[in-house]
């Protein structure tokens, strides 16, 4: 079954940061969407590749030799192994784009490790 | 070596519809721009689900049984064997995720079947 999902309705559907809800999947990949704000945790994913699309303010992710700076429309991908950590000094909506076996945290275990539910 | 990535820079450089233009990969998939004008051709991709979102303009994928109609800001996606048929009105410009094996018209051959180039 194939729907329209339209971003704004989906962000207006929940308001905790740093809790990727999934909202579409394809192939071995999940289309998520986050509300980030404040700084999260370093950490990398051994085995995946990670999209971050802006889709409203402006996302800093922080590697470990320099910053980008990604602002509404623009995205990054993160390679599978690259540390990162993710800070938005005010709030940002972001799309991710995972594999299904992607955990938010990445190699780390804490108490900001969430598993992503559908709305 | 990661990246931001400016949509609308990005759409900036090329104007043939129909071309798509690989902007990115991750995992087995390319990120693709496309300008869509026109109505395309029926087709199916065996093996690949594809995602449409549309960054600009309004999008209507027609399927067998009815037609998704996607404006600015909404995404839908295209599961494998799911006989499609997008038409644009007026300029759409869509981001694209798909597998890298991914051809534009699917199981079909044809004049306007086109190898997506890096851009």
């Amino acid at each position: 079954m194939s729907d329209v999902i339209n971003l704004a309705n989906k962000f207006n559907l929940f308001q905790e940061p740093w809790h990727p809800k999934i909202v579409g999947k394809l192939n071995d990949s999940y289309v998520k969407l986050a509300k980030l704000k404040g700084e999260f945790v370093w950490h990398h994913h051994d085995n995946e590749d990670e999209l971050f699309l802006v889709v409203k303010g402006t996302l800093v992710i922080k590697l470990r030799d320099r910053d980008l700076t990604i602002h509404e429309g623009e995205f990054a991908i993160i390679p599978k192994g690259v540390e990162h950590l993710p800070v938005a000094e005010e709030e940002v909506q972001v799309l991710l784009l995972e594999p299904k076996s992607t955990s938010n945290t990445g190699n780390v275990q804490n108490e900001r490790t969430v598993e992503a539910e559908w709305i």
